[in-house]
């Protein structure tokens, strides 16, 4: 018997599933094996393998199927019709911007990339001004452009790029939420922390060290060595596909947390990953839910389960173990006042759980502004000193420490920001949720038992896949729409209590 | 103004490089750095990404502007002519041989890799033998089809998928000057060694000793360590394209040598590759000259230039201070002694520069009655034991140190052994052609100085890339045509003094 339509396309989205798993390898090797040198080679393989995968998406014969399959779609069962729903997303997504505007866009963000790194180099934001100001003006032809055809306002278009069915509405209105309470908090935070600083802990922690205690770690949270990787990166990441899974992370010799919870925090993607439904693993339908539920993997594993105190107890004679240390500092008490120390900051990446929202807030505020262009690009390192004064009482003294911190504007990345305050909240209700329905989850912890937080996991959320809408996975997960209530009542409990 | 015909074709083999330069790194990645359990999802990628090249290589466009470059081919300068030749070869290749047929041969070598390493594990061909016997009848099939396509006899165009134009009448004149002279001199060379068995080298050489000796010779080879990589893998290769080249070897820790000249051997490879013209790297013209000049770039390594005298002299004082060795086994007439003992071998790999090429005349002649149909696969692991003790007086007890010593066969390649020796011949020829042309040589090697000598190379031999046929580039290089004159000298020169 032939293959029907909706097979016909099951048989293209597998070997679009290949490509993007080569892609994916291909830049995990350029971050962490790659030589020096070799990056314009790199560049032409993404390139050539990127153009393909979009013209093996955008074919007419997909078209064609894609019809042929969704005039047939009431013949299909729950997930087939889900991964045509996929399908379709992915593929009016990808006809949506023309090959010459994703050409500008590629050439003015690897020109702008280069000049955000000489711009910090010089401290001085006028050097990236005109190349950020060609990028925005190319992001904007794209978002209006992706808007019409998903019918969307132009930024809910580039929000719904990383996150479908996460609205501007929805953000506003969790970011109004946090914005209400979170100044507050903040403040009481440090003062209820002020007379209880940690104290240091002094030595230096060597990679080979801090890797076998992160090694033991990841075992324990389920992470397979036998179809994954960790290795070192100048940035964490997770790249590889559910079969081949390779997490990063950075050591820091003076620091024996940062690396282990890099190490931690994606090892909660690759989790997620793992636990996509495996009969599903080669079609959009088997894919993650978008970046914000992504983020919110996580942090769950980083914020919620780990930097707790029955982690702690998890971890402390872990550490005495593989790290060599012993004294008095070596505490639970002590370690968890390092793990929960709230401070100002006006640098996001060094930013701590509690004022991390802040500056997202901030960013989702000024890159609206940027793209309806009532905020000239010129006016932004005032504008951004500023917001972070008023919002978090904290003034950039320059440009590095201001709006050339990041490089996502200069990438492109605009509506990218929001999803990792989205992630916080989400990986809130979830936490909140899994305890009411694992009472016992503290103890698992500090006995270095996952299983448990896993297979709830695997049940209620990454099985799911893409088959539902994200705030319907949310609500069925958890038993509630999407609020930030959870995420404060967590961030409430956590921060004002005596460390 | 327009693209010509000729300048579209570039563009399109652009792509197909870029292509081809993926599909290395992912099976670098799979030999090197890939869990063990990620081999499913890599062969989807890997099978996803030569489907593509395939179907790009040979869509009607690239036909039509083949068709339209040939017809104004007198326009054109001596490279870009060359150029639309190898493309035209390229083409015609990839289209003799039909997907179903290429599907089909995957598949039974897939099966028949399987069933080598239980015949292996179990010592018994009878294991093998129906799916060699399968993989055997489809190859016969392929060949048919690309004899067709390529006017050549079907065991021709095998050899000539893996080394263009060299023809089994090349080979067998090579051949039979080489079994002339051959079984003579090992005779001889073990006689003249007996007197001078060289004293054992004992120890534990730690992998990070050897490494650091062969980054060190690597780097004085010319290696680019900032455009490429050294790596551990179960047997040495080379992946990867000019600008990111991968070699690997494998470390023993009990043999101070096998490591470093495996590096050695694929520097070769690699030194090759970096040398092919650079504003023709991503053209077929831009390519290596097909595999038996590759090899003839490794032995000339790893043989002429590294297992001699002079590179003794410059390899001692590292092997004192890298490994830490002293004492009188380690002098230079110890060191040289092992470098070039003779022995007897059942098995290939264990195999001495000089017994080498006997081994390879024997599949040679096999494989042919194997494809004429002249010897059954069933009398194989007879044929192969008669064959060697008449070459070589020495008979395998088993069928693992006999016809089930090579994967080769298995995975489909025949055609392919010739290449080796092949490979020596040129290595040969070239070496004496180099050193009438630099006098100095053995000083510079022995003083660690090898930019002579790549520069010769690169001027002789690499830059030509696929401009010229394998035979012309030989005489161009050497100023006389391909014989076995110079190798058998060689041979008998080094082998015939007293160690």
């Amino acid at each position: 018997m032939a293959a029907s339509p909706y097979e016909q396309l099951e048989q293209e989205f597998r070997r679009l599933h290949a490509f993007r798993g080569a892609l994916s390898l291909l830049r995990w090797d350029a971050a962490v094996m790659m030589p020096r040198g070799s990056a314009d080679v790199r560049g032409e393989q993404l390139a050539a393998l990127e153009t393909e995968h979009h013209a093996l998406l955008t074919t007419p014969k997909v078209a064609r199927l894609l019809e042929r399959a969704e005039a047939g779609a009431s013949q299909l069962e729950d997930w087939p019709l889900a991964n045509l729903h996929e399908m379709r997303r992915q593929r009016d997504h990808a006809i949506a911007t023309p090959p010459s505007l994703i050409a500008r866009l590629a050439k003015a963000t690897a020109r702008a990339e280069v000049f955000w790194v000489e711009a910090k180099k010089a401290n001085d934001f006028k050097l990236l001004a005109p190349h950020l100001e060609e990028v925005v003006h190319l992001v904007r032809d794209k978002a209006a452009l992706l808007g019409q055809a998903r019918g969307l306002a132009p930024y809910d278009a580039l929000v719904d790029g990383f996150t479908p069915g996460i609205s501007t509405a929805d953000i506003d209105t969790i970011f109004k939420a946090l914005s209400r309470k979170l100044p507050g908090l903040i403040n009481q935070a440090i003062e209820v922390q002020a007379a209880h600083a940690p104290v240091p802990l002094a030595g230096k922690f060597t990679v080979a060290r801090q890797r076998s205690l992160s090694v033991e770690v990841l075992k324990a949270l389920g992470f397979p060595f036998d179809r994954g990787r960790l290795d070192e990166s100048e940035h964490p990441f997770t790249e590889g596909v559910p079969g081949d899974i390779r997490v990063t992370t950075r050591f820091d010799l003076n620091d024996p947390f940062s690396g282990l919870l890099g190490a931690v925090h994606e090892t909660g993607h690759a989790m997620y990953d793992l636990g996509l439904p495996a009969e599903w693993r080669d079609q959009p339908v088997g894919r993650d839910r978008g970046l914000a539920l992504e983020e919110s993997q996580s942090l769950l594993f980083e914020m919620n389960l780990c930097r707790s105190r029955s982690f702690v107890k998890y971890l402390r004679p872990l550490m005495e173990k593989y790290l060599q240390v012993s004294g008095p500092e070596w505490d639970e008490a002590n370690l968890y006042r390092h793990l929960t120390r709230v401070r100002r900051s006006t640098v996001r990446m060094d930013a701590d759980e509690l004022t991390y929202p802040v500056h997202i807030m901030l960013r989702y505020e000024l890159e609206k502004k940027i793209l309806e262009g009532s905020l000239p690009v010129a006016d932004l390192p005032e504008a951004w000193n500023a917001n972070l004064e008023q919002r978090l009482n904290i003034r950039p003294t320059n440009d590095v420490d201001g709006c050339l911190q990041d490089i996502h504007w200069a990438v492109g990345h605009f509506g990218y920001f929001p999803s990792y305050v989205l992630g916080a909240v989400i990986a809130g209700q979830i936490n909140e949720a899994m305890r009411a329905a694992r009472p016992s989850l503290d103890e698992e912890i500090a006995a270095g038992q996952f299983g448990g937080v896993m297979d709830w996991l695997r049940d209620n959320v990454h099985g799911v896949g893409a088959r539902l809408p994200v705030q319907e996975l949310i609500k069925q997960a958890t038993g509630k729409p999407l609020t930030a209530a959870a995420y404060l009542r967590y961030l409430e409990a956590k921060y004002l209590e005596v460390p």
